[in-house]
């Protein structure tokens, strides 16, 4: 019975149906939007969502009695029951928000569609080569944000009057958003020399970040290479040995014509 | 006569006319431009622009009479016969906006040029490789425009008021341009936790562009590699098979000896 | 006894204590920045910071001991020794600045992390690499400048008034921000003709980043291909040593042959 | 005698000395930026630029005496030259603003100092190379500015009243300034659907200079790349060749052994 399950939400034609409700869904959360078409259709819609909710809760239901435990070792099925499980909390009061992560569901497509979990997979592995920049960045950000909110704190609350406003106001400066006219010619009218912390932020961010994505470059073409060399190795390795195997079966030939003629000689 | 045909509008002569006639075509659309000069010479340049339609035109009915139904195999041809194709239409009315697709006609240089029409191949071919990638954005796109819509779509109708503003808005964010002091400051003036829905945003942006980025460098490189790598494994190869000649050769005289010495002995 | 504090200073334990001093000491120095939070156990916090203070004086006074004068040699005890210092001095009057400055000593983590001091080092080699590059890059900013505060200083004071003033516009500029609608459009109504100044100014700084972009990524790809090379060609010789050890061999064999063959003759 | 001038304009002392009169008068000239600076020093600043100017005029006429017209063949010679001649024209009238152009001297520092000398080098020789793409890009500018002219020129006359304000407009949009908020949310305010227009030449125009980029790059890696792989096949032709003489060598003696033999059978 288990298995008779288990080959059914691995099977071919089960990828097909869920990737087609998948799509469904987003469509009939794509159509919600629309006023107009609520207003025509919109009990309609919403069945069509309860439904497919319904469908999405099966599936689970199912693949975990397919898979038992293991199925919470899998990142990807995680990903599934966390999307699905948050259409399952209460949208109510407070929490209304979660109503317009419904949506969410559409990246299931991610997780059901090989192609996509491969370059999400990719994204993912090269996270941890580049740990110690995201630290080092994290670290020159929470500096920075602590500075600006003591120097210009109090002349512009909006901007640097706490340290989530700082940090945020140095994200902007870093995607360089607005950052002159926007934020740093008016802290230079307060602040003539304030140019000396924001010129060096902005180089440190712009180098740092120069780094990371140098580092992504590096790797990723390292990863190629290795294995272009190691074909490579193998090809002369195979010409050489065909080279090796010759000589030595001349040596033995060798071998064979000296004890010959040493029977010669006797 | 098919081959004749055929004959001419390959040959280089041919293609040198039709490129000059497409250089004074642009000429002539771009002075169309200016008021002064359609004052002055405005008849004279129209007959000009027909003058040069016709030519095009006869060009295209040569070329497909010389090569037949192939003609549509290729997409060059196909891209010159939607371009003419677009001059022969009515521009009156609601389609008076056709009249300004007429420039298009300085695109045909792409398609008669060899190095540009290389370029262009290119592009076209680097383009499957980001296929995963494109369908990841703009599934990142539609997921992030449907909760855009739904969260602010009421108190900004302006930016997110439906699904094609909110895709614009995102697209504009995704860019960087005015996202914060434009966009997102107006937007936390209203709900303070918005940044929590566009900072992710252009993260997840910021790194899929950044990943087909690398992936169009890695693949351009690998191709280049791998030709050199190629050439590479081929001097070995000849260096390798030098020796073995050598050896094998040192072989049958090693053999004749054997021989001769077997001769010798009997 | 020196060797005992030497011990001290560079071993493990001390390294984590430090971490977690630097680590408590930057939670701390963020928590000054709220005032609810300096109202409730601002003197503590004050008191835990002249604590962390102290173990900083204590700790390079240690390192100082033990290495001796070959501390100021070591360019991360230099910058350690630095930010205490920077700490250490009176932050009254005109230097109350330097309040803001303790949270430097968040940025002793990078000194103290090894991963964080390989990343900066990193970064820091790259430097001499890009050399000709910034000295390029500085000449023509300072060109640019010169011929801005000449052209344009008389009629925009407040971008172009002094060569300080230009230095820091045409930096914006060349970061794009706000380039044309905030400086170059109100230039080009008094100067319709600055556009010829300014295009070719971002066009030539944008040229030289992307250059200064590549040598970097060429030059990491470089070092990473020579170690690879070599590892490729000392396969290579390996095999290729096999065969030549084999032939040897058998041209040895083959001289004794030879000997025996003319003992036989005699 | 003209070796001898030759000998001094191309010694190491004449060029450190060209190098210290070269960065004094960048000095010089961007002191006369400084109204205070000239109120008190001005007429001594001027002498001092009229002196130099003079050593310029006299450097260039010992070099042109030195090596005749093939002074004319060598473009960093032609680069100094055109450079003094802006200096020596009468900066009078309407040609006031070649007064301005004298800071261009300072670029002299490129054609003496020989690292700043090859990095331009460096980037004048990747040029050619972006040849074609350099007039794709020209043409795709030139075909969109025509319709922009055509389409939005008279509702909005300042950004596309003419091919020339068009072309400056989509450069800034290319280069993404205020592209949404400053120029297509406004033209979208009259024509909606003109984002059709503005979003596929970002797409495009950042597509095409993405593969500016990337040739650049690739050729840059490719070069460095062919001198490696040329090494590489050197080391691996030695080792080859060390064992092909061994092999022949080996076939001599063979061969010796064989007509030995023959003699001894006889």
């Amino acid at each position: 019975m288990r298995n008779q399950v288990r080959a059914l939400v691995t099977s071919r034609n089960w990828e097909v149906c869920i990737i087609g409700v998948i799509v469904l869904n987003a469509v009939t959360l794509g159509l919600e939007t629309s006023p107009a078409v609520m207003a025509e259709v919109g009990s309609f819609l919403r069945l069509v969502d309860q439904v497919i909710l319904g469908i999405f809760v099966v599936e689970l239901a199912l693949r975990l009695y397919a898979h038992g435990l293991k199925f919470f070792k899998d990142p990807w099925s995680l990903f599934d029951f966390s999307i699905v499980a948050i259409s399952l909390m209460p949208a109510t009061g407070n929490l209304s928000v979660l109503r317009s992560l419904r949506i969410l569901r559409a990246l299931r497509l991610i997780s059901v569609v090989p192609s996509l979990r491969r370059v999400i997979g990719g994204l993912v592995a090269a996270l941890p080569g580049m740990g110690s920049i995201v630290v080092l960045m994290a670290l020159v950000f929470y500096v920075f944000a602590v500075m600006a909110t003591k120097l210009y704190g109090e002349a512009f609350p909006e901007w640097f009057g706490n340290l989530g406003a700082s940090l945020y106001t140095l994200f902007q400066v870093m995607t360089l958003e607005s950052w002159s006219m926007g934020i740093v010619r008016p802290v230079m009218d307060v602040y003539p020399y304030s140019w000396l912390f924001f010129v060096p932020f902005i180089l440190c961010t712009a180098f740092t970040v120069l780094n990371l994505f140098i580092g992504i470059i590096v790797s990723a073409m390292q990863e190629e290479h290795e294995a272009e060399a190691d074909a490579n190795r193998q090809a002369i390795h195979d010409d050489t040995g065909l080279i090796l195997e010759e000589v030595r079966a001349l040596r033995a030939e060798l071998k064979e014509l000296k004890a010959e003629a040493g029977k010669t000689r006797t």
